[in-house]
């Protein structure tokens, strides 16, 4: 009795518990139906990337509109480089999403510069500048890039602000943008303003309707591709609501990467930076905004295609060899990061007059 | 009796006469204080200079919304260059009224241009394009800049085309622009956009506003200074609504130029194209409209300041030495001819991905 009981308490028991797990397993089943396989992909990217923010954070460079329009003007201005030609505009042409697709940017008297110029659509949003890092902010790559020899060349900070003070017009922007300060017209100023102006270069894309909740956003096959980047892992170093931008990592984790990208000659990356042994072949992840329109890639342009970036990365970085219905779908998801470019950022300002 | 007669109706003509005289000028005056100084001045000025056309006329390609649009984005287009760093707009910053700032213009690699780059706002009113007359047209300058070697330095028109071709955004517009065209992306037709474009960028000023009626548009200084402009010779070369751009003249009629602009080397100038010696030192004479805004002056670029440049103009080609108050009068009506940039001008187009 005892036992056939127990056996009939058992099954009566396995009865229930089947029911209760084919009801539960309905129920799941609808919950998932409900939420359809866009939701739960929306509902990972989420989670792995975050939303865009409404702006980038800029805690030691207050915007203001005075900021932000002394910077647009300063953003375009050759006449404070020693041979007259370099601006900000000239390695990172607006209407090329902010990139020059060179290979590498050429500065002042055409001198090449160490690696190929990112975009500075949401640079601001990185750890740090260039690809080695070695600019710890927007403000600071904008100053240093005044006296750096490949680039605006000047011998020194006075020499700019001496060129800046002989128009009015930015004198007047300078008082206005920093309102209080006795000599306002600085190298550092000029830093922030264009700063100020870089940090509101902002992109939103396809990609942030989908997030937002608008599944027709994305193509069926971008979607594929969106998956196929989080599951592959290139999510797990093209993180953050900027896909990128927020760590290092070594450059060739599973082979050199200069077996695929023909590169000569092989960089170091952020080594040259930290001198720390395990920083060799380190670069700053890039963020991925835009990618589409920014060839060419890598930190020495030495790839033309993003077909080819894309395969070369999966190989190298996780060591996977992608078919190519796969790359396909993954350029085709990069694709939806293709952003609005501001209207701050497309319009050309008059320069003032040299007084 | 006869005599006496005869003297008495002489007088009294004489004395007709007399009265008469003196309401023909009393009338006369009255005429001249209704037209006052200002009209007066601008009277004279409509007939030398003539008002501004609503257009600049284009022939041979005529001006459509399609090729102005092509021709915008083709402004800005550096893929088509040997080291795809030289697009129109390298040259001719439009923020900066169109021209670098720069002595000599620096093409691909840094190569130097043989001379100055003119502002292209207003260009295409002239009786030809470059300092020497050796570009027919804006359309023509366009054309040649492609494979010229200081310019974009391209091999041959058919490499830019294939560039070109290679840019489905591009093939679309040129089959907008250039309607029934079985193949339309060619060289010609880059230079009729790129013309097309250039041609709409004219530059009302507060000289038009004179012409037209506005006596306030130019201060009393300006208004002395556009006296001076037409009583002194300038306007015997700057002429037309453009102040230039209609003949060629000698640099140096009174002294040779180099005398004074220190030029080095001394540049031959139309002699170059036409190996007529009676071409030597001669050159386009520059239209003014904006001139103030376009510094360095003359076909190399040899002076940076406008005051200097108006005090050498006037020593070497009319033989007149100014005072400095004449000078500064000048200098202050040349810059009513500084002008609005037009809207188009303005924006930076968003150019075509590589396909």
């Amino acid at each position: 009795m005892k036992d056939s009981r127990g056996i009939k308490v058992r099954f009566g028991i396995t009865i229930i518990s089947a029911i209760a797990t084919f009801f539960a397993a309905s129920l799941c089943a609808t919950v998932l139906f409900a939420a359809g396989p866009d939701e739960e992909l929306m509902s990972k990217a989420k989670s792995l990337f975050g939303p865009l923010p409404a702006s980038m954070p800029s805690p030691d460079n207050p915007i203001t509109p005075e900021k932000v329009k002394l910077g647009q003007l300063l953003f375009w201005e050759p006449r404070i480089s020693v041979d007259g030609t370099v601006s900000c505009v000239k390695c990172h042409p607006l209407g090329l999403y902010a990139t020059d697709g060179l290979r590498k940017a050429l500065g002042n008297r055409c001198k090449e510069n160490p690696r190929n110029d990112p975009t500075i659509f949401n640079a601001a949003s990185q750890i740090s500048e260039h690809w080695i890092g070695n600019r710890t902010s927007v403000e600071d790559q904008a100053k240093q890039a005044l006296v750096g020899p490949p680039a605006y060349g000047m011998p020194n900070y006075e020499s700019v602000e001496k060129i800046l003070k002989g128009m009015q017009g930015y004198v007047t922007m300078f008082k206005q943008a920093f309102p209080g300060e006795k000599d306002p017209v600085t190298a550092d100023n000029f830093a922030k303003a264009v700063g100020a102006f870089e940090r509101t270069l902002m992109t939103p894309s396809a990609f942030d309707d989908f997030m937002k909740g608008n599944a027709a956003a994305l193509t069926d096959q971008q979607k594929r591709g969106l998956k196929t980047f989080m599951s592959a892992g290139c999510a797990t170093c093209h993180f953050s609501p900027y896909l990128g931008g927020q760590i290092y990592q070594k450059f060739g984790l599973f082979e050199p990467y200069e077996k695929y990208t023909k590169s000569q000659p092989v960089d170091e990356g952020r080594f040259a930076v930290t001198k720390n042994p395990p920083d060799k072949y380190v670069f700053k992840v890039p963020i991925l905004r835009n990618v589409a329109e920014t060839p060419p890639y890598f930190h020495d342009g030495s790839v033309d295609k993003l077909e080819d970036a894309v395969v070369i990365m999966a190989k190298i970085q996780i060591g996977k060899d992608l078919t190519k219905e796969e790359m396909g779908e993954i350029v085709a998801f990069l694709k939806s990061l293709t952003g609005t470019i501001p209207e701050v950022a497309l319009k050309v300002p008059i320069l003032p007059s040299v007084d």
